[in-house]
């Protein structure tokens, strides 16, 4: 069956273009996904493992099976510098798919980080490491290497579609995915976006309201609105 | 149907007594709880969006609608200083109805923090800024301002009953609701619960078993409590 | 009913070997769940209340009611220096059966911390106190004295058997049980698994792939792996 | 303190007029749900214990401890025929408050069922007696009966505010409260509502669509809508 | 930005092959999973709103706001007969998208059911009129039309991807999505397994062990199992 | 490692005695767990996966891989006429590990049913075979076949202890284990209590009210229980 997604892993794939990703990486997960017109995200229940983790470059996919972190090191080989280790699974497991070991060789071949909707393990020595991990579960369960899934498909990562190439960046907000040929244009929108905000942010400072300066009252009393003492 | 409960802004609230609300200040969440005679917690899921946050004021509710941000501006005027936002939702929703936007807005009215049942972002900035949030979750997805709510009536947030004017305290073990009426006499009970804690730490740091300092040996005996080798 | 566990105390129970809980002590859980055959793990919902906690020791066990600390009382009397309180509860609650006080009392007898499938409270003082507890929930709900569980049976806690005595090792990757009679044992095997990681780390470091270190390109081959361009 | 409201039985409540409870239980809980401008809906998770039990009747309101279900029997005596008991608890707690015993009880005394934020057994000795049970869980787990909560006192009860008396509608769709001073009004909205459907099921099965029978495709075509082939 | 999901309509979608269709329509769900090489499964809390509830058909794909159901009513015009509609939603809601009333224009389109990851309400009508639904909330809750979702665009329902077009059948087991171009062939594969499974059925109904039937005996040794009595 | 409780197989148990199973087999599981002291229940998750299942048998345990069945068909060997397999599993796994076929050779077997902390596919068929399932999933995701588990070792299934030999029964209000030595004393217990019960559903029937049958009149006015009109 070719269209079957098991047991494929794609060596060349289309990366995001790299000034893109740079412009990128100066941004928020939420601008960005507010200059994607609000989609892009992932579930928020991918979390950062340690406080202040943030990362942003290019995915390279993984599907993975329950328990088994076999593709993992499939995936080691086709990470190039820059890119983001994005991984699947094909049914909800909460093992430790990725520790400390995995981390160190995703590191030498210059990624800078994993997103992985199910556990990671090794916490600690992630932290002291400066490697950026985002994902469903931190537990010490083991896995194995039995079964192929694939590297480098289109994978539903925590309910949003990953395209191998396709920029990922992640803070304390959560996970955002800007499709590849997208990557100049969400950034030149985000830019945008972010400096309307400084005004924005001077006005509240200032003391108005979102209610005059986004001329909201009008509405409000048109939808029926009633203040009362 | 004058009971209905959307569309309606309370101007003129009951606020606790202001020198009530600075004594519940120097409480923990825990001691006021046990003040009140165990009541008052919001569901346990309501957690600081960054360590160490906490506050004490007295609450401007807001009723939103899911994914609808819309009251969020509304309350913002009717906010004083001292006050705590407490936004409940019509139903669950996890989006980010709150950022730091809303958040500088907030702040510039004197708010002292926000207790929301759903979701903000903008967490880093929330964090720098000082401005103290409890939520349900952390979520980037964007809002809309489309469909009404209200702003001070009563609501139910976290499985707590919040009045407007009423006393929000909230640390690192969860968030407690003292009725305005009841605000003095807490912050009463709670400093003689305090002061009783003071005694019984020195003697349990001293050795002292809870089975004699709460003379529990005799009824856990009359309780059947059996003791083998 | 002799079987019946509730009611019961035990007093004297065989601790694991202290030079092999001093051993256990230097490694990290993930180590020690995999030198015991990948087997002993809590499951993951239970996390430090505080970042940086981390114990091993000896278990005392307690059979706890729903929303009743009596028998938190009656195990700090049983409680020596070196043990952990390890906390089970006959149904499902997320109150705070613990706090500051008996945490004081605990520390007074000797204990390194407390794992417990429920909730905590007084989290603010348990870190400044140095007091290790790994949890299911934080929740300043108050509890009750009226029901009897019993000290030191073997209980369920959090998915995992464990009986008195056994060694209880607790860090940011989760919570593992070594058997009393194994301890020793899993303590040289654990030994041995680190120095092997040490090895490995550094090739990872130098760029060696796991496929090539673990010789997986045969094994993946045959089961069907194909690369595509 | 005299507002803890803990330990209080109020035993002369005011229930909604007979005739409104009549007319409200010939709809359904979206019905009335809408019919009350989108208010009144106990969180989804309340769920038939059996399929097909539905109920409607004035609420006597239970205030439960966790694990404990001692205030069941307080209710009892303040039931009333047409009466439904609404318990809530006062912390999250799982186990089976409530079985067949209980519900001879009630349903001699004239009650119509049970709505719970709790567990409950004997679930098919329940469906054989056709007493209507509304909960979050089914668990045989047994409670004690140590601790006073509150008969007849306002309960917050999966999310929704209950006073003594409301209205309590169920059905397979969810749990819906009426307060006691709108169930004549409701009644009455609830009656338009369903005619008005009516007339709109007929269309729909003739073939119109809702874009046309609610004239929606200029505002959508105002808010951007795109066809593309 | 032309790759915006939001805001569009596509009319002309490629259905599946009706053929395939049909012959897939007498394969429960796990077969042609299985079938697919274990692909293809929305997640386990898609559940029939109702028991019995089972369907086959061609996806039209809509992807909703929270709280909205808005695009139901654009995409009913687009349901031909033998569609199913599929719905996603931009971020995770619980509320009654979906009730009698659009059922009923669902059904008069020819429509075959409704997949949606989100809630409905009207159960027992639906039931009556034997419009099959999966879904994964019940809820009495009513929804705006404020806000442009798409239709007929790529959606990810429950964890899966899925194209307009796409086939999809749903049982008691779950949902599972057929990619249109891979219907025939995944409908041969299913019909061969089933066939599979007859032979299998008889020995294993006849006393054979699976680890005489698929040779296991040799494979455990291997692997280590030790028997002892 | 000895006490390494994987790669096992253990041939000859101890059942516990076939007329106190028959003898247990007669009362609900409320009833036996109430008979035991209020201790031996699964945790309520644990459901019956169509109406009506229900089973009483002998425990052949089964300790699985996540994701792996493997040992579903090693266990099929061991079972006896009576036995009830029961699954737990190394960490949390919703895949459906068990269908049709494995049915069909348990119950040529003589086995009752299955218990499973796991999920299960098939259900159409399981409820045609009168072949009873209680699992925390139903889910059609496919198993493979990989890693050892082990056949009759105490096992941790969803919060309970359970040795095989062991009696499990369930029905509509859960599951509960009853240890094999105590099967006797546990049915004789059950028998007491139910004869009880019919006592007092007869005077519940009667308008007897609990507060008079238990007596708590008085000890709800020294609790401080108040009435007020």
């Amino acid at each position: 069956m070719s269209m079957n997604p098991l047991g494929l892993v794609k060596r060349n794939i289309v990366r995001a273009d790299k000034a893109a990703v740079e412009k990128l990486s100066r941004f928020g997960v939420a601008t960005v996904h507010e200059a994607m017109g609000r989609t892009g995200l992932m579930k928020p229940y991918m979390r950062p493992v340690y406080p202040g983790a943030r990362l942003c470059g290019t995915a390279v996919t993984i599907l993975l099976q329950p328990g088994d972190n076999w593709m993992m090191h499939v995936a080691a080989e086709q990470l190039q510098p820059g890119d983001v280790a994005v991984a699947a699974c094909t049914s909800d497991s909460f093992d430790g798919f990725f520790g400390d070991l995995l981390a160190t060789s995703f590191q030498a071949r210059g990624a800078r980080g994993l997103i992985i909707d199910a556990g990671v393990r090794d916490v600690d020595e992630l932290q002291k490491m400066g490697f950026a991990v985002f994902s469903r579960a931190i537990h010490a369960k083991g896995t194995i290497k039995a079964t192929l899934g694939s590297v480098n498909i289109p994978v539903v990562c925590a309910g949003a579609l990953v395209n191998p190439g396709d920029v990922v960046i992640a803070d304390t907000d959560g996970v955002v995915v800007v499709p590849a040929a997208m990557a100049s244009q969400v950034a030149d929108a985000a830019g945008k976006r972010e400096s309307l905000e400084g005004e924005k942010r001077e006005k509240f400072t200032a003391g108005v309201l979102g209610l005059d300066l986004y001329h909201m009252r009008e509405p409000l009393e048109k939808a029926g609105l009633r203040y009362i003492d």
